[in-house]
């Protein structure tokens, strides 16, 4: 009755932790949520009737001018003719599966990587292919091996505060990584949701403004920086790949809400835009802080960490070798959330990894939770 | 370097037309926008800022509420967990794809038919059989006949102001259509984006509320009746199919944009929706008349048509069998733009069709664009 691709539609097992974490006693390390005190408030009040009408699938024209002038800003030279506004860069990763991958499409990714991305790949049919990851970007040898004997037809690589591991590529790697994609002519697909949630100097210049000779995509959004709610994200892609692109959009739901790309141009152009911006870092950096000082108090025997310089997420790898999905329910037990390492793994192997978001949560009940949840890892050994 | 499908991914002729009909000096009967000036204001001053955050993937539950209380009034008995809200209903038809479609999975649909569905469909490698239309429906005895012998896995229907044709079936049809599918257990797919938008009185109660076996998805939409822009749509299943759009809707854009979805239901349960129905209603039936009128005046010998109880076209059958995309040329160098009928059929056969929009232009310019219409086929025998 239904199609093949159904029978690789997976349950999310995520989706489970994630009901479980939203109970208002629960103290939730576990999901990725931006904190909701800090989204700007949302101004209508001179939203143009116009926008009522359907849309062109493209996007609004003055979004993509900011969105090219803001991408440019960041080394990544683009004109608006390039960029496509998604609803939600979830979405780009849809499109781009339906514009690669076939059934037995090979589809390089780092390990551990972002799930939701393996999810949406496994409907076409990907066949994946991991390669580890250094606090300094992935096993650069292991991905010239792979890139030469598997043939990936595109890398999906997240290479600015990693969502789980917040490994952050230093500037060797990237232009090491573009090289080999160059050399190797291999599409490159470039996920950028943190970059802008930076507490720490680092290299974060994107990767596909390096590349000469191979295709890229690169997908950014405004959910981890301003309202998620409001579904607006974008791509920037290679010319070649837009008119792909564009058609696959209107495929898929004609063109985004006009009124959320009115509000998120609007805010984006305002003056208060860059105070904002300087707001949250301050408001993520002291709840990361809090919670590497909680860490060092409570994990240092535990478990080993690199403190993220960016984005949302503690990566923690247990000294001793347990499956950390045996944590789980010992930890909600006692009313703290955690994500096991295993569903970021492509492979799905077990995992001795533990994902924290430090985002959520007040400092006290980061402090609160970590020492639980190191309370749970001892009684468990 | 591409996935297979996307030699499959059609330019679409008519974005081309729709682009040269939307010049301001040019007579557009091509489109199928709803007009502007009819379109409700849209009021955020109470959006409350809790909808900033990430929302449920299947949608707000006070709309789910409203939705399925709208479909239970029309007929169709649902419940709030059988209701998905969709980023407009195109992407119903993106999802339906998604579960239902392999490459050569064999879809009923009916010729002529909704040319964006067969778009959709053939993005995933479906099979078209197709059924042909009378005034009443769709050929019955053909319809029974290739549900047997082609057994596809979903017909796609539009019983209820069929675009392109502006078939209404009528209650006899609607029944024995039922009973076919009941007793071939194929999925019935009913897509009604024009269902409110009635003129004369006429049987409009929902084929899948007659279903007893057959599995069934509905398809509604805001865009005909309100506000397009705001990309607000849903759909209603039954309870077997819901898990998987569920699961399909969070991988394609995680949820629908929650400030549209709370704009949309304030609308749909203010004291003012029905009244701006009636005023649509009326808005749009006396531009029907006007096109009515024209088309007795200088076409009663060139074409055939039933007068259209309600949606937004009517469906000109020529008497003599020109090409109507011959037409289109001519047409557009006189400022008038009209749709072929060729697109609309799956097997893309040629067509002496023309579909005519009645609700964007005004009276005067129907009557002036029906004339010069009319003109151009004189001079093209």
């Amino acid at each position: 009755m239904f199609a093949e691709r159904i029978n690789r539609l997976q349950g999310s097992l995520v989706r489970e932790i994630l009901a479980v974490a939203s109970q208002p006693d629960m103290i939730s390390f576990a999901g990725g949520l931006p904190a909701a005190d800090a989204m700007p408030k949302l101004d209508f009040t001179e939203l143009p009737a116009s926008l009522s009408q359907y849309g062109p699938s493209e996007g609004e024209s003055w979004l993509r001018e900011a969105v090219a002038a803001e991408m440019s800003k960041n080394g990544v030279t683009v004109t608006p003719e390039q960029i496509l506004i998604l609803t939600g860069s979830q979405q780009g990763l849809d499109l781009a599966g339906k514009l690669f991958v076939d059934e037995g499409t090979p589809v390089l990714v780092e390990a551990p990587t972002f799930l939701a991305a393996v999810q949406c790949f496994s409907l076409y049919g990907a066949k994946f292919v991991e390669v580890g990851l250094t606090p300094q970007g992935p096993d650069l040898a292991e991905l010239e091996r792979k890139l030469i004997s598997e043939k990936p037809r595109f890398a999906y690589l997240i290479p600015t505060f990693q969502n789980p591991s917040g490994v952050c590529y230093d500037e060797a790697t990237r232009q090491r990584v573009a090289d080999l994609f160059d050399e190797h002519n291999v599409v490159l697909l470039e996920d950028e949701p943190y970059r802008e949630l930076v507490y720490d100097e680092c290299d974060r210049a994107p990767i596909c403004a390096r590349l000469k000779a191979a295709k890229w995509v690169h997908f950014g959004t405004f959910s981890k920086t301003a309202i998620p709610g409001l579904r607006v994200a974008y791509l920037a892609c290679h010319p070649d790949l837009m008119p792909h692109f564009y058609k696959l959009k209107q495929a898929a739901d004609l063109h985004t809400n006009r009124q959320g790309q009115w509000a998120m141009h609007r805010f984006l152009t305002s003056p208060d835009y860059p105070a904002h911006m300087e707001r949250l870092r301050g408001y993520y950096h002291a709840k990361r802080d809090a919670m590497a000082a909680s860490l060092d108090k409570h994990f240092h025997d535990l478990a080993d960490w690199v403190v993220p310089q960016g984005g949302l997420f503690f990566w923690l790898t247990l000294k001793a070798d347990i499956d950390s999905y045996a944590l789980l329910q010992p930890a909600l037990d006692r009313k703290v959330a955690f994500m096991p390492g295993k569903p970021f793994f492509a492979s799905g192997r077990t995992s001795n990894h533990l994902r924290l978001n430090f985002s959520h949560a007040s400092p006290e009940r980061i402090e609160e939770g970590v020492k639980v949840l190191a309370e749970v890892i001892r009684a468990h050994r």
